[in-house]
């Protein structure tokens, strides 16, 4: 599998008149190598693979990951850089007679490529190249769904023993603490986002983050959340009401369950992402509520929670089977709250597989 | 506090005559703004500071985060983009007449340039500026020395309250929750990285990863954990034994600490950084472990869990008061395990002061 990986690039590298490409994305790095480490921001990675285009490939690593490496990169050269990356590809990029090295600029920082240019000076050619091995990502395999679909199925069991339990009293904190402890006890690697739950008018940011506000009964909840399972990660957004749905909450849900039933109906191989978007968002505007969707509709979820392709009015490009999306309208109003709902598909050639088995309080 | 920080900024932008700023690194846009949200990755930022030479700065970010942003970020003008930033900058600049424009060439990506290159045109200078901002928030505040001292004491706390509980039959993954559960209870925003703990053999990896291996009694535990508090972040590493520690063990241990107690000796505003670091790897080297501590001896801590300056073979410049940095020293076996102790303090004119109250098993 991963060699396929490999051989691909190095098609492509060859297509290109390319001789080596840097791979510095943390999650293109596992797709190639299965080298797990998360780096702590793209100014502490834990290591760096070089492609060259045939043969043997390299990870380029420090001593604190020296034996993770060599344990995880099956089929790789460990080597260890001391002084730093540049330095070390200074003296090896030369061997393996590199004149044209392509790099991820879109996870390359503008800094560091002019140190890279000012230490190999003009014998080595440095080469932009955005989106190649994101490119072989979006498109997954039956594996790669099938462990997607487990991810999934396990973010739904924590949500179900957690959901069980929420109650007036608890705060917002303690449920998001709660459901992080179940995944780790189910075995997940770790949320794939920070886990978010919002109460009431909390709930009317899109990004809210935990709080200690308590839930008090006749409030929303909005849980969104994730987790990574053999590295694929999984997303799902409930809103639930707590005691008795007034009106409002169920026209706003209804509005925007709608709307999201009405992207699964558009969503198949060859339909193009911004129509998916508008799909949901024309039932949306016609309820009325057109303003108090501000995000995109969805985005692809694989290795990373967020990665190709986006369901947004700005991409026109089209869906392809094996592809993997969220799906998740949402409208928010300061002081009231916000609901949003979020499910996970796969798209096929002839529609979509919806991933998620949970109706928690989907249809109202 | 924040109103001194960006007058600082400003007299910087004026003093190199440049009209304006870009605040892309998360921390420094916390530091300046005391907008608080983390971002995912550097390809998902939550918003960018735009400070012009004079006046009111402004905050740039997109719907999700328009209540948290005009909630936290007092004194900014709250800007969201609709299209992304490159589009919102492209009508905003040319308002506020920048003609030359600074932005994090340490915090942006290679092809984002391009495309503010791009989209820019000609009209506006896009000019590299690299660690104005770090540079300010390595030498604390004694209010910011207060607040990461706090951070330490609470990280303490947890970590006493969990060592206390460590028994055989505990896995690495069962400690690393505990850890991160107590944090929260005691009202941690996150920890400030994740938790390593690691037993035996495992601790060899000096970023051990928390496995399902489960404690023997005779084995070594090295737990390095930390907390944000406030925003402010700790980072401590113990490494203590499960029954009666062997010879072999408080040999190794008794190096690492005389190493640790060494670079304390020698730190002080003035001091190089890599002579603090060459004096605890001169003990280690003495001692005949020298080729098993690969890292350097230590880093700065505030807002980030990692920032300036490096204490490291490769940094030559001087400490400054105010300055908090890690001091810990580490010795690695492959098969056997590893030890490695870290303590914090404050770089003070005539010495340095620990912020840590925390003795486990460091004297033995």
């Amino acid at each position: 599998m991963r060699q396929q990986r490999i051989d691909k690039v190095q098609v492509s590298l060859r297509a290109r008149g390319l001789d080596a490409m840097l791979i510095t994305e943390p999650h293109n790095r596992r797709y190639l190598s299965g080298y797990t480490p998360a780096d702590h921001g793209i100014q502490e990675s834990s290591g760096v693979l070089l492609i060259p285009k045939k043969g043997r490939p390299w990870l380029l690593t420090d001593s604190r990951f020296e034996l993770q490496a060599k344990e995880e990169a099956q089929g790789f050269t460990v080597e260890l850089y001391r002084k730093g990356l540049t330095v070390l590809l200074k003296t090896l990029l030369p061997k393996l007679a590199v004149r044209r090295l392509a790099f991820e600029s879109h996870y390359f920082l503008h800094s560091a490529v002019g140190r890279l240019e000012k230490m190999l000076g003009k014998s080595i050619e440095l080469t932009p190249l955005i989106g190649l091995v994101e490119g072989m990502r979006a498109v997954k395999s039956e594996k790669e769904i099938q462990l997607i679909k487990q991810s999934v199925l396990r973010n739904e069991q924590v949500f179900q023993q957690v959901h069980g339990t929420v109650a007036p009293g608890m705060s917002e904190i303690d449920i998001a603490l709660a459901l992080e402890r179940v995944m780790r006890q189910q075995g997940a690697e770790r949320p794939s986002f920070d886990t978010i739950v919002a109460f009431g008018s909390n709930a009317a940011k899109p990004h809210a983050v935990p709080s200690n506000r308590v839930l008090k009964k006749d409030e929303l909840v909005l849980i969104d959340m994730g987790l990574v399972l053999e590295g694929y990660c999984s997303d799902m957004t409930r809103t639930f009401f707590c005691g008795e749905p007034d009106r409002m909450f169920l026209d706003r849900l209804r509005t925007v369950r709608k709307a999201q039933l009405a992207a699964v109906k558009v969503i198949r191989a060859g339909a193009v992402s911004r129509d998916v978007d508008q799909a949901a968002r024309q039932v949306i505007t016609d309820a009325g509520y057109g303003r108090c969707f501000g995000h995109g509709l969805g985005h692809g979820v694989g290795l990373a929670v967020h990665e190709t392709p986006s369901l947004s009015a700005r991409n026109r490009k089209q869906l392809k089977a094996g592809m993997i999306v969220t799906i998740e309208p949402g409208i928010y109003f300061p002081g009231w709250g916000g609901i949003r709902l979020e499910n996970m598909a796969v798209v096929r050639e002839d529609g979509c597989e919806l991933l998620n088995e949970d109706t928690t309080g989907l249809d109202l």
